[in-house]
């Protein structure tokens, strides 16, 4: 599989749904396979929250395969022998596209807290900008999980006419107080971290330990992305050390568990990032700028497949299933697939049990549309 | 309706599960109504994590009643006019039983971090230490939700003969590892927050501004206290605040809920007290010293009745239909009575919701034993 990696810079500003103008802007990209002359081969892929443009593969010398790597690859379910596969890292994240720790051209210095809001549209449009410069004017299918499938369906929504294929993992059309919850004690852990200084940290400062408090944000996280169902699975109420004598004063595993994704998170995320793009998850709504989730879902061509997962407790099936009807309601049920598949992993399902959701991507990838 | 509060000091030691010793200790308590000459009318009602002694009836000059003042009172489900009622604030908390603030006799100086891990079971024997210096030999009926529902099934458990009824809500047998998670969160912020200074903080710092990741923890809990659905109905993607153009600038009306919630909790309660609250929830397992749940179970003399309720995310009905289902395996289906109430407002139901459980409460005082 080859795989490449690179950086487009865009020297045009990209209006954002605030109002605000971002002059310019870096987006890093991994592509897969190779794009074929008809240019109509292209599976895009978007990463969730702290994921990367790196979805697929091995870097040389690192043990980790990109964050979808199962499903991505030579005569894998997303081949790489037939499509030309890309994944760009978000605006806002700390991977390489431009975010809140990027410079400011005019006055050297990191753009922090005058970073402005996006939004998932935003994150969209400025995509389009690079397929529109790599001659790509159509997808054969957009996929994404989580943020990812917030992206997929903002850009069914809003450019009808680029996408063919649309699949939707755990996500939803309107993020829940649920999620925003959650969200919060992130939020409030980084804003209220001494380190933090109101966005004015040296990054430096967090390469031995990360902020604490982001770390217990992050562990709020890990708690959202599993369910009581799978915790209970993966950890009951083992203890991962006692005292010798009473289990009393022991850790449990869960704990460690916690522990050890909030702290090695904290080292290796930036906070601001962080911030930047759960804001933008927490205003994602798909029904914003039309008069209802109808009004707004009849702008899709594209066929839409929507993969649930029965313990996910951070976006329910719930959500998607809304969609659903709502295209059901609408007398385009024939433009809709919905599966719910039965997993105990919670919202962590579409990184992990594969195999049983494999076949309805495949399903969806060959439907004649 | 007659209350009163009261102070025991109990200059013998509490020998504690984990084999330390409290050498002395107090316990703060509150009665409403007349205790019957034949000293068979009492009916003991546990309080949760954070509650007090303070279960019903209105202090003067307060404006708020006690936290289950809807059901106990003079003609109330609890009917003060019959029964004797007490509820004893738990050791380790912070409203006037010994806790890790008191003043060790020795040092003159406050136990803090060295005041001993304490089990359910130890709270419920120094409150029958108390029963027993009251006279009390027997009581109608026990009665707790969540934390005040482990008290109720451990005290059924060890002291058969003391209870006749015992009425649980909104609890478990063994807290699992989604409570346990949530708790580590205010655990974690609690000792991350520079302001804790390893437990030698000075509570009078707290008075203006709670311990800030102390705050976030609490607002954590209040995630756990609710359920997804009960989220949707109360809050919705409502903003408390826009900034008149963009509402993507707002505040969520969830935010500004767990921001107050938190905030004033982390004010009022002493951060050591809520470290060893949850410290014995999260050990607390009605099979430890025995084989099984059965084996623990078979115990019981009293007649269980288990109120569990269909949106509670942090104790699912499922652990207490385990109860029920172990006692009918046990073929003893005739002491149990068991109910899961629709309700949507998670765990928090037991709180809020009475109209909906307190029929329940009431056949359950009434029913022959």
């Amino acid at each position: 599989m080859k795989i490449q990696t690179a950086v487009a810079h865009f020297d045009e500003p990209l209006y954002l749904e605030s109002g605000r103008i971002l002059e310019s802007y870096d987006l890093k990209y991994e592509t897969y396979g190779e794009l074929n002359a008809a240019k109509d081969n292209t599976i895009v892929v978007f990463h969730a929250l702290t994921g990367s443009h790196h979805a697929a593969g091995r870097y040389e010398g690192d043990t980790k395969v990109g964050w979808w790597d199962p499903l991505i690859g030579d005569g894998k379910i997303v081949d790489t022998t037939h499509y030309f596969v890309i994944c760009v890292n978000v605006l806002g994240s700390c991977f390489g596209s431009t975010s809140p720790m990027s410079i400011n051209p005019k006055t050297k210095e990191a753009l922090r807290l005058k970073f402005p809001v996006l939004t998932i549209s935003d994150m969209v449009r400025s995509q389009m900008n690079l397929f529109k410069r790599l001659g790509i004017e159509s997808a054969h299918a957009i996929i994404g999980g989580s943020m990812g499938g917030m992206q997929a369906l903002c850009m069914a929504v809003e450019f009808p006419s680029f996408v063919k294929r649309a699949i939707l993992l755990a996500t939803t059309y309107a993020t829940g107080p649920w999620a925003i919850a959650f969200n919060k004690l992130a939020m409030e852990g980084i804003k209220n971290d001494p380190r933090f200084h109101d966005g004015n940290y040296d990054p430096n400062d967090f390469e031995e330990e990360g902020l604490l408090s982001f770390a217990i944000g992050r562990m709020a996280g890990h708690i959202s992305f599993l369910s009581p169902h799978s915790m209970n699975k993966k950890f009951g109420r083992n203890y991962v050390e006692t005292d010798g004598l009473y289990e009393l004063f022991g850790r449990f595993q869960v704990e460690k568990y916690m522990e050890y994704n909030g702290h090695s998170f904290a080292k290796r995320f930036d906070p601001l990032s962080y911030l930047y793009i759960i804001k933008a998850m927490n205003i994602f709504d798909a029904t914003r700028n039309y008069d209802s989730l109808e009004d707004s879902l009849k702008f899709i061509k594209a066929k839409l497949t929507l993969i649930a997962f029965q313990g996910d407790c951070l976006f329910m099936p719930e959500e998607m299933e809304t969609i659903k009807t709502t295209m059901e309601n609408m007398g385009r049920g024939d433009r809709v697939d919905y599966a719910c598949i039965d997993s105990h992993y919670g919202h962590d399902a579409f990184l992990v049990e594969y195999d049983k959701f494999d076949f309805y991507i495949k399903k969806a990838l060959e439907a004649k549309v």
